[in-house]
């Protein structure tokens, strides 16, 4: 079991890491406990987005100074995740998940498994990779004392083919119905790859998926309540069925003893230390039988309208701006929604 | 006494107006009691925004085959407002605001009131303008039955100087001020045009103004509930502190009888018939002491993230999104914030 | 035989006719003698561009009240090409072909013929719509005593579904191929629909093709020079290897007699009255072996990009920016070019 | 007197220094004589553009571990201009200028010569920035062997404060206009402050100006042709009067002994080694009395359209796309204009 503690630092740009570092120096979080770096930057978010190359360098570069290794040698380490897009109100920070001392209890607290694997090129997209992702995200469940009822967010970072149209898709694809594979929430076939970016109606619940370049490695992280965990945090997540789903987030607080009617008070809105969702422009072109036209915008990317929605929403409930919104939500939820999962400090 | 009924249309396109005409054709809407209509379109909503001037020829064509008018006489008879810009969830729409049959009875109900004159060349975006805007609201109050204590929401349409730069935001201020000392919101000294963008602690609590370059006209349209008006509507405002204020919304929807912790349920979201706000990417460049990258960003204009903002916070609360968000905010609503208006339809 | 004259106006906006209507109210444009209205407006000329729309229903309202018809039926007698986009240095304005009165020579001079046909909705995008378009296209030539030697430039505008994603792109290339059958540029094989959008390798080398979603009328114009026709214009085309393809430029000029080494002189540049362009990014993502990135910018469409070269290749080599260039060159010219037709003035 | 050699590799991304790092492998080039890197990355050049200081920090990363220095001591060794933008057909390239071994001829080639202080915080934008400007453009030439008619080009990276609206602007007119008085084209009192981004009438007719936020540094480069340069290498340089201005190109091209009538042969333009040149939209609001819409775009920034028509340009007439384009030319060529600066190599 591996207790873990979540910290957050603001960012004034990209290369900004002075909270962090200064973290780091004052021995708060120690380097080599680290276990994911979560970083909302202000990219675009898409292709083009150089801002996730340059903040993954720069967050490498800095602890690789610190931990006497090669900057490279840390992708396959940690798990970084550098989302960009910050549309609307949603404000540039940092998520780091580090290792807190064994806690000696039974009492549950939040608690992190990791597990990776390099898959072969052949296997991205189609569902080999599926069948490996739900392989990983069991091995990490079984190392963190989870179990797919208590495990609230798997974080997959799937490798995927830049030179294929449609491959991040299928990649993130893959990723999530692997892990709704492993939680049981989806039977084996869920992984056929020809229900990719089709069958809609296929989802996980809590899979955090992104697709990146760099690699074939495949990795995951869960996150979750167990005995032994760290008292000092609580983790919960739910489905958001449209980007105006406020009962939904609501109902996510709600079980984290806060509530939201329909803000969380200041003090409450403090104790959400993270928090991580997924969501689109709903397939159905409209919001509850209302057109939207976030998907026919060729000025701005229909991907930063959703995240600019689901930004605003989760931000007006939780009553803050630091929220990590990201969009290539296939199979992640509802079609027309998304997911969200939020951490909360005990105070 | 003018007691008025609303009506909302959507529109599939910025030249739909399917729904509109056919309650025309019905008799459901009689043309020629039409005082207002605010249309909320899929266009950029920035200088190179023709989706308004578009829409705008076309409801004024369709209104003048009825009315036996030339297109270009109605531009003075009935405040039109068409607003580009339908970020995130917002859904175009179209409101119609008509006039309604007397009542005959003393009850409290929905009423509208207008006024306009033509403004001299040298007087826009200056205290000369502010000052007749403010006789302009006076009338209109006094043509509705209204006081400051009824109005709940005073649209002006400003007109401005395309050829001046800021010239925009030096109108939309005059109108806001000018409608603040009527209301009795601010003192006449508010008018001094050296405030204009300048003095952002200065502002009218609900007026909504838009600069046009389509002439010398200043329109005002108020509305507001009195004695003799349409007792099948309600209407309500507040200022919201900033794009997250969730508990101003709410508060709005309190003071019309409507609980929404988070959400008004499906029933009490049907009944709201018409949101117009304004608000602004703010001017801090925070909210509530977090970073947001709304002004900085050079892909997307700050007025569409704000938009975006805006129009999720107002749908997130009141759970539908039929939601008329404009930019240009200056001096209407708080500097970090802006203010919205609603009405809600007794079933 | 139907001679032809050429009148070009700026516009100031898209609603902008002064120029084209003061010349209507001079009596030097017949409004009942207009074939053709070209326009290029300052949209974004995508999806979500509504100046199209705008500029169409200005232009056909103001014919429409001098002709006595309804603005619709004109749609069907005028070939109507609104053209969003003026990227880079790219001159709104408006092009307008008229009849000319015979001239009783048997010299050769501009010449236009067309043609028009509803199609099938379930011909749309595939091989009978492109066989149509071989009919119109030889009704069109035969019209106006063209062969395919002396055929110049060959306007389709073509039916397309816009509720199908791709369908665009096979509407254009039905249009452009059925064109290169007619003009014996290529085999009857070359429709065959498994084709559109795939054997780029295929084009017509002077086919204009627009694909529309406003009814089910394919129409066709043709341009080019025979006896009969009006000495006062002359007409050349050829196509475009590359977007820095100034020696293609300078071909076609060179075949009206004017010389560009690097640029016309004043005198000439003033004779070009209309430049017709097509022209998308290289396919091969490569301009003469060297990376472009129009391809893959996500703030930026690709079309825009493009234009904005296309524009600039043209109006350096011809001296002025009233050039109309368009994207969706899909079989329109080669795959990493476009083509180009320039009409000039004989003083 | 410095000789110096220029090589150009192409980027397949703003972190891709592969072809320079190979040529470092190889000892083609000496890291240690390395004068000044200039990088055209594909970011937007606009404020939200991080691919600069990515790129910046990838190549001083590449230079510090062959050169045993740390990162940032590079800064200010090296004139790095790393330029944001490649719009149209522009090709994200590296150019590198390093120090060649001396030729012991007194006949002319290639030279440079730099120079570089730290100015005051208050001298930002300011006319003493302006003196120091001219005194570094003086030293550099003189260490360069150039006088006014033989330096060909000014590169100034000028301080500027990133958090005062419109400081940007003046320390690139300090700059230029600085580099205007060293060369004797215009007299002292040009470098009065109040005339910064007012009086476009003065200006230099080949300094390259960039603004930038990380010290207080103001770097100079002059190129030019002088006895004991790098006879393998040639440099001219002229103004642009607009966006179109392909005659000027051409006379550039002329000046070194190459003709483009209207574009160079295959053979001529691969000795085009390096192209650097300044624009922006005209600020008249027409490109030879027609308007353009690059300034009243709120989608697409004014100076990504001007970029795509310079960028252009150029290549039409030189044959390939490696050519760097720079916005923000106030004072750096005539207003509606700019200028550019061609180095060839000698085959």
């Amino acid at each position: 079991v591996q207790p873990v503690a979540v910290h957050r630092f603001p960012m004034s740009a990209p290369d900004d890491l002075s909270g962090f570092t200064a973290a780091l120096d004052a021995g708060t979080i120690a380097p080599d406990r680290i276990l994911a770096l979560w970083c909302k930057t202000e990219g675009n978010g898409l292709r083009n987005d150089w801002t996730r190359a340059y903040a993954d360098l720069v967050l490498r570069t800095a602890l690789a100074r610190r931990l006497d290794k090669a900057a490279d040698a840390l992708r396959e380490r940690i798990a970084i995740l550098v989302s960009g897009g910050s549309e609307g109100v949603v404000s540039p920070h940092l998520v780091v998940i580090a290792g807190a001392p064994a806690t000696g209890s039974s009492l549950p607290g939040l608690v992190a498994g990791t597990a990776a694997g390099a898959i072969p090129h052949a296997a991205v997209g189609m569902t080999e990779q599926g069948r490996l992702a739900t392989g990983l995200v069991r091995e990490a469940m079984r190392q963190a004392g989870l179990t797919p009822a208590t495990t609230r967010l798997v974080f997959v970072r799937a490798p995927s083919d830049a030179a294929r149209a449609g491959w991040d898709t299928r990649a993130r694809a893959a990723g999530a119905l692997g892990a709704a594979v492993a939680l049981g929430e989806l039977a084996d076939d869920a992984l056929a790859d020809t229900a990719y970016g089709v069958r809609h109606e296929l989802f996980c619940s809590r899979a955090f998926v992104v697709a990146r370049h760099d690699g074939l490695l495949q990795q995951v992280l869960v996150l979750g309540e167990a005995p032994g965990g760290n008292p000092a945090f609580r983790i919960a997540h739910a489905t958001l069925a449209d980007p105006i789903d406020a009962p939904g987030v609501a109902g996510i607080l709600a079980e984290l003893g806060l509530r939201a009617a329909p803000q969380l008070d200041p003090a409450a809105s403090r104790r959400v230390v993270a928090v991580i969702a997924k969501g689109d422009a709903p397939l159905s072109g409209a919001v509850r039988g209302q057109r939207h036209v976030m998907s026919i915008d060729n000025d701005v990317a229909m991907h930063r309208h959703a995240r600019a929605a689901y930004g605003t929403l989760l931000a007006s409930v939780i009553g803050h701006t630091a929220c990590l919104v990201s969009g290539g939500a296939e199979h992640q939820g509802p079609a027309d929604g998304g997911f969200a999962a939020i951490i909360t400090r005990i105070d």
